[in-house]
Order: structure tokens, then sequence, then C-alpha cells
């Protein structure tokens, strides 16, 4: 099986020794590893590639007239990320072709492999930016005020890179029908219901804010506690309060990225910026979350004397994928029907959706449901009964 | 006066154009240009220039025979410090030299002006590195250990400040047989008390312990709340339940330093490192105060299934300074006595005084008694009162 090799060829590729996580930051060098050895692959298969000028890549199998049947996934990583989520849906997709051909199958649709940039959002803070550009649900001015940490924007990123880019809505897809995206799955679904495979009902609704905590700098030793405006103490209100609020709600609040200046031992901080990670079921449960966290919030920082501003990054109403494909693939299986289940993760998938591309996506179980970690795992009889699924899916599509 | 054209001289070096603060870190370009300054102003008064192979300087009016006066400062800030803390004495020693001469002052004992490196362990981690290793309060293998935030050696750090490095105990201070270091207050006591000078009583116990949070990296998304072991909760729950602990004992407890892994905004941490800097009256309360605050973090530890391990950077006992030294100095003023005051903040002249050289301190009168910001102010009457005050201090001491 193909699947096993590349898997191997993408192994050691930005992973760090000491976690053994991955740090595949989009036009970073290991990403860029990532994308050349896609390229190599799609060569290898004599497939069509083209470009946008947003980093995106498709490679047909076959030559679409609008009714391309696409499949993929993303090359980049989280910040010491696992190795599944993104490369598992494109070496599954690479491998999915090669399966077809072996069983000799001839596409009546051309077949599309792609990968799209940026997925993450953890390099320029605006998670599926590839798919958010090419369909115009970011517009490139917005795109071309992000910058990554250290203040380097994306156009240069892209230029250093090797790339031209030219932001905004693209053709890249314009040849696309219908999209599946097969992932791994990031909770513990398929596990308790005993499914190697699973599709996707929905994505939950999705924000991440910047809450700026504003105080004043002074002496840690010599400034008395009462005479302090601390805004590390107001942010840690905030984080307990919102990790609260989303656990009785059985909701997902996570305050996993914090920015404090000057940061230093001997001094109370100036400043304190968290980014919350905020998701729910439903689009009013997660204004409402984010209203609650906020309302705590601003009356701490009126007991410390500190000042509150919250400023959404992104947003993403909630996506429910077509119903209909859904059953489709989910249908009529050797071993049964395969389970329909939500997702509180966000994709490509959601992106395309809610840009009226009829889209599915496939999930592979991850038996402990760690993700986003050098622990995110999944067995490689899972992953290559995820090759079959695609395989099949891909001829009910295209057939 | 001198003071005012030397004040000038430094002002622009190093500091921010955004906040107004300053980033002159030891042996980094800012704090060079300032100890370059600093020999500038030497030779301009002939003073006779030593220095030790732990980037400590000391510049002697007269030739000290064991029974030299030794006054100055520091010049390094903490990361977007005020001008004050350090420079003001450094500054100040300078002026009072010149003063002296003015009035034809013949010192019996010679008169040294000295700047230590590293004062506030900002770089490095370790408060008062420069007088702690010339007085041997730290060994140089200890030191050669010390890397700043972006792992860099200190023996690196210096060499490439063209510093040719002897870590260890020096025989700069031999020659020295009584230190006073006059200092901006960190503090409103003299507003309070309606004075423009003081005199240090005493210095607080100070601790630096680092709290090492580990947890599990995961998905911020897809993982349920109540399988998550989020070190940042715990970390929140510690940052709250020490500055409570030390606001009802009226003590000092900050967590002004905070470093996360991956920090990015769609994950769980897996680790939060915070950074406690602890001040109290006695040792033994800055013991319990530490014991009570690990108590409260390992007991939240355990319910967020996360571990903490607890290591202490640097713990400094009290310090009294030699009392009869501090009333021959405060006493007997053309405005009264100057009143003799407690301090929190910890200072070279603490190591001093602890190596066994009698050591006193003289305040400067803060309107704000902010500092370690850029708001640190002392109003120029006020700064050339404190000229007056030294150069009195040093015909006292050395006439």
């Amino acid at each position: 099986m193909t699947f096993e090799r590349m898997w191997q060829d993408l192994h050691p590729v930005g992973r760090s020794a000491t976690s053994g996580g991955y740090f595949r930051q989009p036009f970073g060098s290991a990403e860029r590893e990532c994308h050349a050895w896609f390229l190599e692959e799609c060569a290898r298969r004599d497939l069509t590639v083209r470009h946008d000028g947003n980093g995106n890549t498709v490679a047909w199998w076959g030559d679409p007239d609008g009714d391309g049947v696409l499949t993929g996934s993303h090359l980049d990583s989280v910040l010491d990320g696992g190795a599944y989520d993104g490369p598992l849906g494109v070496v599954s997709a690479l491998a999915a072709v090669d399966l077809l051909r072996e069983r000799g199958f001839l596409p009546r649709r051309a077949i599309g492999v792609g990968a799209f940039a940026e997925e993450e959002g953890s390099r320029f803070g605006l998670a599926c930016l590839g798919s958010r550009l090419a369909t115009g649900a970011t517009t490139p001015a917005a795109a071309r005020e992000l910058r990554d940490r250290d203040g380097v924007p994306l156009l240069d990123a892209m230029a250093a890179a090797g790339l031209e880019p030219e932001l905004g809505r693209s053709t890249l897809l314009d040849d696309v029908a219908v999209f599946v995206e097969l992932h791994v799955e990031q909770g513990r679904d398929l596990v308790d219901r005993g499914h190697a495979i699973g599709v996707a009902s929905e994505i939950w609704p999705h924000g991440r804010y910047r809450f700026d905590f504003a105080g004043e700098a002074n002496h840690a030793g010599t400034t008395r506690m009462e005479d302090r405006h601390d805004p590390m103490l107001t942010y840690a209100m905030t984080a307990l309060a919102a990790a609260k609020q989303a656990r009785l709600a059985g909701q997902r609040a996570t305050f996993g990225r914090i920015d404090v200046a000057p940061n230093g031992t001997n001094a109370v901080p100036s400043r304190v910026t968290g980014w919350l990670d905020a998701r729910c079921a439903t689009d009013a449960d997660l204004a409402a979350l984010l209203g609650e966290i906020e309302r705590q919030a601003q009356g701490r920082a009126e007991r410390d004397g500190t000042h509150l501003v919250v400023t959404a990054e992104s947003v993403s109403g909630a996506v429910v994928f077509d119903p209909d494909l859904a059953a489709r693939i989910a249908r009529d299986h050797e071993t049964g029907d395969w389970p329909v289940i939500p997702t509180m993760a966000g994709h490509d998938a959601g992106i395309l959706s809610a840009a009226g591309v009829p889209t599915a996506m496939i999930f592979v179980r991850n038996p402990t449901g760690v993700s986003h970690s050098p622990d995110e795992f999944a067995p490689m009889a899972d992953c290559l009964a995820g090759v079959d699924a695609l395989a099949d899916t891909l001829e009910r599509l295209a057939g």
C-alpha cells in the first residue's frame, strides 16, 4: 500500500526531536518541504497541478469541466501539533487515487486532490485562510493586514517562500462540484460508537476573540497589593470564568495563547493579551457565551482598576453539511452504515460548504481523542480503512 | 550643576519611542552605551578605573588603601523600565564628586564610584548578579549555567559585548570599607512623610520561584472541558491565590512573567511556566507565604489533573543595614533628621551588606511610588537634593 510509504516520507518533516510534535508553519521551511513533496507525488501520478495566488493547490486526475470531485485537506500544523491533522487527508487522497487505479476504476468526473494554505491559523491568526481567500469569505485587503508573531506580513512570508501571491477570490475551485475532506477525528465519538469511519453532519459555530487587558506596570516588591492595577489578575479570573461557564453548558472555551508586557519577574505587567477560542452548538449560544465571559471579565477589570477591550478576530457561524450527500456517503457499506456525527473543529470543508459547494467530511477514528498535540494518533489499520472509505466515496461520486 | 547635563546625556539611550520606557539589558547595546558613557565621565574626572571579570566597574578618586568609601549603583534596567532605577545612583555619585570638589573638600579616604552588572536579573534571571559574583554569594559554576530567554549563556553574552569574563569572587571590592548606594524610592513612604531624602533600615526577604505546570496539549474545540488537563487553569488559580494571600497579610506576591507552550489559540496548552516574585517582612513569613501558595496550587493541580513543580531560582534573606551607619548618615541635617525606612526591593547594597561590608542606602522621593515602569519619576529638585545628601554623606564618611 502506497499510504505507508508516503506516511513515512512525511514523518520527519518539521518534527521536534524533543516533543515529537510538528512545527509546520505556513510558508515556513517544514511546510514548504511538505508542499514540495506533495507536488512530487502529484507528478508521479501524472496529475495536472493548478495553483492560485493564495497558496492553495489542486491536482486533477482527468479534465474537470465544472463537475470535478475534489478531496484533500491541508499540510500545515499548529505549533507542536500532531502528524495527522491535515496531512492524513492529503496522503489518503493520493492513496485513494492509487487504489482506484488498482481497482481499474475509470472516473466519469475528474477527481482532484487539494492542499489548502494556513488552515490552522497558527501563524497569521485566521483559520482556513487559504480557502477563505479563494472563496471570497475573507477579502484581500483584510488578509494584507495580517502579520505573524514576529510582525512579518502575510505577503512577505509568501514571497519569502518563493510564491508570487495574488490574494483574493480565485478560479481554482470553479471546476469543483463537490468536496470531500477526510480528517482524523478530534474527539472520541467513533471510539465510543465502535466505528473506524464516520461522516460529519455539521461544524459547531466557532469564534476567536482577543482580550486586551491594560493595567499599570510597577515594581513587584515595593508596590502594595492594594495599590496595583495588575492585568494578570483580571486575565487569570477571566480564564477561570470562561472554563467554568463552558463546562457547565457543555460548550468549549479556551485561553491557550497569552502575551504579557513587559513579562519580567519583578514587574507588575502593564498589559496582558489572551486569546479566547470559543465553540457552541448554535450561533446564539456562542454569542451568549462570549457575552457572559466578557461581562464577568469587565466586572473584575473594574475591581482591579484595569481596562479590557475585546476584539473578535474571526467568527464562523454554524455549518450544516449537505444531508443528502452525507447520507449517500454513509449508507450501505459491508460493515453497515457509517455514523453521521457533529464536530467542534473548523475545517476548509466548512468554508467551501458555506460558499455553496456541496461538501462532506469523512472522519477516521482517534483512540484517545487527542489532537493539536504530539500525542495525536490514529492506528494504521484505521488509516488504511480511511483510504478504502475515501476510495469508495470517490467511486460513488465520480463513477 | 553637572547632574542635569549628565541626566540629559543618558535620556535617549535604550529608550522606547512607543512606551517611553527603557530597555537596557545587561551586555546589550543600550546598557553598553551607558557603560561607555560612564567610563568617559570617569576619565573626564581623572578617576582611576578598575574592572573585574564579572562586568563590575569601580572608579576611584584617590588611592584606596583598604579604607575606601564606595558609592554608585547600576546602569541596567528591567524590560521597559524607568530612567531612575540604577542610573540615578551612578549619575548622583559622579555629580557628588563634582560638588565635593567645588566645595574644596579633600577626602582623607578615597571615594569610589561603582557600577554593578545585571542588578535587575531581567536578562539572566538572577538579581544582583554582578555583586553576588564579586562577593562570592553566587558561584561561577552556577553563573555559567545561566541563560537568557534566547538561550544565550552568560559567558557568550559578555564575550559578545567585548568583555573578557572571569567569573567569581574578585579583588575589586577589597579596598571598600563602606558602601552607600543612592536610589530612587520605589514606594511612597517619603511622600507620605513629606521628606525628599530617606535612609534605608532594612531590605525585606525576597524570593523568585519558577512554577512549572504540566498538562496535556489538546484540541481547543473538540476536547470536552471535563476531559482536559489544562495547566493554564491551574496557573490562573495560583496567580489569583498568591495575590489574595499576599494582600491579606500585607506582603507581596506577583506573577509578572509567564511562558506558555505551544501558546496557540486553538490548542489547550501542554505547559505553563509562571515566575513568582514574593517578599515578606521576615524569612519565616516568606517561607510560610510560599508554602501556602504552593499548597493551594498543588490542590488545584490535583483537581485539574496537571502536575506542578516549584523551583526556587533565587532567595535572599532579610538584610538589616548597619544601624549605627544609618544613624550617622541620617542625623543632624539643616532640615532635621532624615527618616530611616525599610524597603521591599533588592539592591546590590543588600548583597554587600550580607558580605560583611558596612552598607547604607539613601532614597530619593518618588511622588507616585511607581517603579519598574516608564512612569517611574523623581522631580529634578529632589534629584538635586539627593546629590547634596550624597555629597554630605561622603564628607562625613571620607572626611
